[in-house]
């Protein structure tokens, strides 16, 4: 069934939801659930990490302590608290962030739905990074923008690439500029002083979308664009990397012209996030808890991380590239070209692994020869068994 | 400062964010915050009735039983088998409802947005009642429909209206059968019958709202849309009135193809509702406890619309006209033709009382002269002294 048609009805779909199509991708991993498969495709936190216990002492204070409030309705904006933690969290000695420029999302996801909602009208020009977050095109593209790619290397993103004849019109930038999904590349501190002076003289904003700013193995994180140009920046953030994604709470940090823009749309949206999750997640962080929490994600990570480049040295064909991330829970795999990933992948499916086909993650054109693979859910031992078969079908197709 | 502008930078919002404009009632509402304000505006379940400690006993319960599940990521269509729940719950001996055609939303206000993102292009016909759910009208906006308003009588919306001149191009007809938000008026059976038999043969589905369904005093309830139509309805229902709002929980139940096109945009959208709360919900209401709740529910509810219609008769000057609701939350006032109840409100705050104007609940042209109050959030006593000072104040501009 062609599942942008309702055969049995006659109703109408808008043109946003025609153009809506099943991912191919989507599909094929949803084998990936058997507990066979080594699975390096989804982006799921180690749940070793979840501080399940910690939660669940602060749902019950919360639910004690102010049952009322946590189970009512409450503003659109977020749970006050909260929203002054994130300030302090996002400022810096040069940046005060301001309460009033934080806005409490479900999940960062929305934050990208909500911007999408706030910024942009059908064929307005939006800029990418090449590649780009699936999500982000996902949620975007609802809007129906025209995509323009923005030129990357190693480092992410080249500020040089931004000409007025590439950004005219553009109605956002949108970057990752930590440890991006699906490449795992860090930009630059000269990029980011070059990205930020951009911001603050374009006539459009630029979104930071910042899911794993804090996984940064060595502990010595690059400002955020936002600390550079607060007055010029959408900041995205979350806790499903730190704390939980099933509590599904992200926020974003905007000047207040356009915070107040986002707030109407979220108010039309979901009216708020719910009030429980909010007061336990600030419960849960208040008294410096993550100040634990993050590093021992961070070693975590860092050593899987280690084992998947060691299991990639080991097993992997000459001809075969990949990055060396510093933090975060990707990395980016280029196989020679003319080699097929989607194809790769179904071979790949049958023998028990998986992982993500670069392809849909470019706004246009794709390199249809990478790939994505995350290191955090598979355990080391496993970690090297995957990757021996994927070189092994690799080799194959060589 | 005119909210439309982003007067410090040029960045250009979209159409149809530029057409968000700041709702002047909620910001006059906004002081009825003030403990000392006698507020009939809001549509806030009594805190009293949320069930806090079961509530923080289920937590409990899921937290330590399945951490990992209810902290990570999960399906976009919700919890499987609190959408069981939700199918059967809603299955009649007519019609079965398939957990296949559920979808858990962010509230039932995401499921407004969702239904708009699905069907709604720039100047679609949207068939609404007269009047109609602020909150219906606010989701749809966004996607910047032609709204058309179906006449309304006491008896709510007249079938015989849907001429094919009317509903012509239209996109989906909304409508609340039950207890609707702002008349608390029910659709009669003989006129449940005439929608749903239109619903069979119109080219677009009608989408039933039922927030309030469950709170009918008598405990008769009339037959959904849903029952006699299984595959020509969209219907929401929530949780926010019968368990806690701030849990933010509700669904949408709809023919698998419009139920598929629903999760893509989900998906897109905020990728999940939390997994902690869906599996919150699902443990507090599995083993039947609504059946003790919904009922203590109305009993309260029935009372205190009963202390209001007390406090009406007993106070309003003639000339002014009320109904009597059979469940819900809100009833709906008649002053006599030319008085302005957006002035009166004015007044009515400085008397440290407050509803909402009738005006913003029409689509196109308003009734100037109506209100609602809701009865549910204001205890008896103070029910009285505030429905006296607003007759004073009536009577004082006849």
């Amino acid at each position: 069934m062609d599942q942008s048609d309702l055969p049995h009805r006659n109703w109408q779909l808008s043109e946003r939801a025609r153009k809506l199509t099943s991912s191919a991708i989507r599909e094929i991993l949803k084998v990936t659930e058997r507990p066979e498969v080594i699975s390096f495709a989804g982006g799921l936190p180690a749940p070793s990490t979840f501080p399940a216990e910690r939660i669940r002492a602060a749902t019950d204070r919360v639910l004690r302590e102010a049952p009322a409030a946590a189970l009512q309705y409450s503003a659109t904006e977020g749970y006050a608290p909260l929203r002054e933690w994130i300030a302090a969290r996002c400022s810096t000695a040069g940046a005060t962030i301001r309460p009033s420029q934080v806005l409490i999302t479900t999940g960062s996801q929305q934050a990208l739905d909500l911007i999408g909602k706030a910024l942009i009208d059908p064929a307005s020009p939006v800029l990418v990074e090449t590649p780009t977050y699936l999500g982000a095109l996902q949620a975007f593209s609802l809007y129906e923008p025209r995509y323009v790619q923005v030129p990357t290397d190693d480092d992410g993103l080249i500020p040089e690439a931004l000409t007025s004849e590439l950004v005219k019109g553009a109605r956002l930038l949108y970057a990752q500029p930590n440890f991006q999904n699906p490449t795992g590349r860090r930009l630059t501190l000269e990029r980011r002083l070059a990205l930020a002076q951009f911001a603050k003289t374009s006539a459009f904003p630029v979104v930071e979308d910042d899911p794993y700013g804090a996984l940064d193995y060595a502990g010595k994180p690059l400002p955020t664009l936002l600390s550079m140009a607060p007055d010029h920046i959408a900041h995205c953030g979350t806790f499903s990397k730190i704390l939980a994604p099933g509590l599904r709470l992200g926020y974003i940090v905007a000047p207040e012209e356009l915070h107040y823009k986002l707030v109407q749309a979220k108010q039309a949206t979901d009216l708020h996030t719910p009030s429980l999750t909010q007061r336990i997640v600030h419960e849960v962080i208040k008294d410096g808890f993550l100040d634990e929490q993050v590093p021992a994600i961070r070693a975590l990570y860092a050593s899987q991380c280690e084992a998947m480049l060691d299991a990639l040295a080991r097993h992997m064909p000459q001809g075969v590239s990949w990055n060396r991330p510093e933090g975060g829970m990707f990395l980016w795999v280029t196989l020679p070209a003319g080699m097929d990933t989607m194809q790769l992948l179904e071979a790949a499916i049958a023998h028990d692994v998986a992982f993500v086909p670069g392809a849909p993650f470019f706004a246009n054109e794709a390199a249809s020869n990478t790939l994505r693979l995350s290191f955090v859910t598979v355990p080391p031992a496993r970690i090297d068994e995957g990757i021996a078969r994927l070189a092994a079908l690799t080799r194959e197709r060589l």
